[in-house]
């Protein structure tokens, strides 16, 4: 049955009124009872501005305290927020908000006037906009039904256009006590934000901060300057990060030949595999490493490996969390197949798209399109990510949905993307096409621009004869990898 | 919609199979992998014996890990275990039996004998017997359907016969989860169980146990030198007990003229206020007490109250855990009405008994009976308990159990009973009896015994003439009380 729990920000507000709940590099600190008076006043605000209960709000923001503080506030509403990743391109954008039937989208100041310019049919309002509104008279939800909508996070898949993941409050509430049961849950602790709230990696930070009464450090963009500061002198003991950004880490503490203090717990590491030299480092440093794996799907991490076991099991992922279940589907669990997981935090579908939910959910279980196996002891190991799926800084990136734009011009007849390894970002998206001589890289480039974020645009462009194909003329990527190496 | 989890025992033994599940005073240590085993094997042996999906097995035991593992068998057969208390009467027992639909009754070999005796028309099994069973091909439950039924604890009510609560999973595992919010999560905890287990108070320690990952000190029964010595030297991190045992531990503190160890850090104290000179003697020992407030309806605590607080707040029960809320059914919260409270831990009902269901529980409130108060900071002040409930040594007893059994005998025309105040247990019965003159003390509280618990059994009678009643011809039981003082 459906379970409903008194509102979490104002539940907390009330357990722990003075308790800091967000801190910044600056030195700003909310406590929870300022941070829910904030968030119920924007609510009324927003209701004034016209916004209802089960409406659709675009969230297009850096990361900052207004950004949380509007997101609450539209769950006060019984809205949803869409969230939006600011690095995409209009075409992208249009998609997004075309899809998720988004009639008013609020950015923060910085970014009003670039959406503005897109002249999408729906309502802009930056934050300050909405400030200067009157409170109307609403009514704001203190109940949270844990079957309703919160948040709907856009996905690319193998094939297609995006898809938008319906998170529940019940998908981010399990989430959040899957991972206290698994890290713990300590009076001092303190969660570096870093990652964007945009993707449910940055989002998910806050979510367990309201449902912990826990302070989150939260910082505008991943800096590693900032990142090592904090650790060393802000009393942080949890940091989410990504690969690409460990490296950095590591070669701040290796310069200053220090360590991080040992209050210090977790570094939890998401968005692809490690490295093994990389945690070997991290181990001769005593960072306390914890791999990670999940997807927009999963509201954040639902396969976790402890340090203690980081390198005995090179290279895995760890175990499904408490409420979670994790199938291979294969013969058997040992061999090579398709990743299936199954839990409360598990996403119940796509919005309004019946099919893709029908395609990826069955009887709870989600197809998460990568391939792994799991150990004699449990451990998962994922051997490839979904269909081709490059992981660039921690983005996902699909090569189909490179492709397709590639293939929009007339000079190009075929083309074929891979991820080449590279030593900052991890991948890095090139091509390989297949087209009229007067083809340069840069029109490709410039042309890819119109469609594509900056971080998926191809590095390279590679023209050559004929893309490699396999006997039902599908393209081989494999190969494509091979001309790389 | 209902959640489904792995099973937590399962579950457990996988994440952390070499992890201490419980030990004892006498050294003897399992782990969770061995307590899944063992509970596994268990469970096939009752399906040899006939226990099948659904089916209520009454539970009749002293602690012991026994007792534990036949708990989890019965889980993994989707069977429901009726918590039996050992100090009942063979009429109380007989009472509960029915009602419940019991058909078998799982002993500890201690107690096999005496339930044998009582010839009820139920299977009697001691732990031994089922261990002596072949183990049956039963496809054992993997999954946990948090709405499904998993215990029935039987409680007394103002009136009328005991009604038996049913867990399901769900409420057993929010409320494990509420506490973890509340208290925190640390990898070295460990909890001393000393209170009986078919009580929710000790029940509720194991789920934890299971939940979390953590060991459990398990004791047979109170022992105020067991508890010292746990606390002192075997690294228990948090007790739950009851007021009149917290005395005797300070008692044994004083005497010894010394403190607990820092890593000690959690004496949660149900069953009924504690007196604040009480409070004040644990406060300059440093003994970080956690007052709570809560009832078998409730799944174990819904109300904490922090040692922080402890002082400042005497006499209130705290606020409540986070995905519970309660609110005072009269004009205003902060004046005295009766107690609702509400959440995923609330029990959904009593077993068959839809009338009372319907009379405590409406639209997810449950009418706890007792009378309170919240100040304007949130904190709950518990006035009276239930309609004259007496808490003696952590035992409910209510007073129309008493009368109803002493208004059987036939020289009994009135009686009236209330509770007392004891140095010892907190309060014990005592009745007031108008009849013949040829009663005595003895032969009232000998008939008594043959339907009440001992502990039950009025400490004192007094013979009067007349009972006090109100315009209403209603016992005033507040009056009974100004004759004793």
């Amino acid at each position: 049955m459906s379970e409903i729990i008194p509102h979490w920000l104002t539940k907390q507000a009330f357990l722990a009124p003075k308790q800091i709940a967000i801190e910044t590099k600056e030195g700003d600190k909310i406590t929870f009872l300022e941070l829910n008076e904030k968030s119920e006043q924007f609510a009324k605000k927003l209701a004034s501005s016209g916004v209802t209960n089960g409406a659709h709000v675009g969230i297009f923001s850096t990361n900052n305290v207004s950004m949380v503080i509007a997101i609450h506030a539209l769950s006060y509403l019984g809205a949803v927020s869409v969230m939006l990743n600011t690095k995409l391109t209009k075409e992208e954008l249009h998609y997004q908000i075309s899809d998720g039937k988004v009639r008013t989208v609020l950015a923060c100041d910085s970014l009003g006037p670039s959406i503005r310019q897109m002249n999408f049919p729906v309502d802009v309002k930056t934050f300050t906009d909405i400030d200067k509104q009157q409170e109307s008279e609403v009514t704001l939800l203190q109940e949270i039904n844990l079957d309703d909508a919160f948040t709907i996070i856009y996905t690319s898949g193998t094939t297609g256009f995006p898809k938008g993941v319906v998170h529940t409050f019940g998908n981010h509430w399990w989430s959040a006590t899957g991972s206290a049961l698994n890290l713990g849950l300590r009076a001092e602790d303190k969660w570096l934000a870093a990652l964007p709230i945009f993707h449910v990696s940055g989002l998910s930070i806050f979510i367990r901060s309201a449902i912990y009464g826990m302070p989150v450090y939260l910082l505008e963009k991943f800096d590693e300057k900032n990142v090592h500061e904090a650790i060393m002198y802000r009393e942080v003991t949890i940091v989410s990060i990504v690969t690409v950004m460990l490296q950095r880490l590591i070669n701040l503490l290796e310069e200053g030949g220090n360590r991080y203090p040992p209050s210090f717990r977790c570094m939890l590491l998401g968005g692809g595999p490690a490295p093994e030299p990389l945690l070997e480092k991290a181990k001769k440093r005593n960072i306390p490493v914890f791999q990670s794996y999940g997807m927009t799907e999963t509201a954040s991490q639902i396969v976790t490996l402890s340090p203690e076991d980081a390198l005995n099991k090179i290279g895995s992922a760890g175990k499904p969390l408490f409420p979670a279940q994790l199938k291979i589907n294969s013969q058997n669990n040992d061999q090579v197949g398709e990743i299936l997981v199954k839990g409360p935090m598990v996403t119940k579908g796509y919005f309004n798209n019946s099919d893709a939910t029908k395609k990826a959910v069955a009887n709870g279980w989600l197809a998460t399109g990568d391939l792994g196996y799991v150990d004699q002891s449990g451990f998962l190991y994922v051997v490839d990510r979904r269909k081709d799926l490059i992981i660039s800084g921690g983005e996902n990136i699909y090569p189909s949905e490179i492709e397709s734009v590639l293939s929009g011009m007339d000079e190009v007849k075929e083309v074929g993307v891979v991820g080449k390894n590279d030593d900052t970002w991890g991948k890095v998206p090139v091509a390989f096409i297949v087209g009229n001589s007067t083809l340069t890289e840069e029109a490709c480039i410039a042309y890819a621009a119109n469609y594509l974020a900056k971080y998926k645009l191809p590095k390279q462009i590679y023209f050559i004869d004929k893309l490699p194909r396999n006997a039902s003329n599908k393209l081989v990527r494999a190969s494509l990898l091979e001309l790389l190496s």
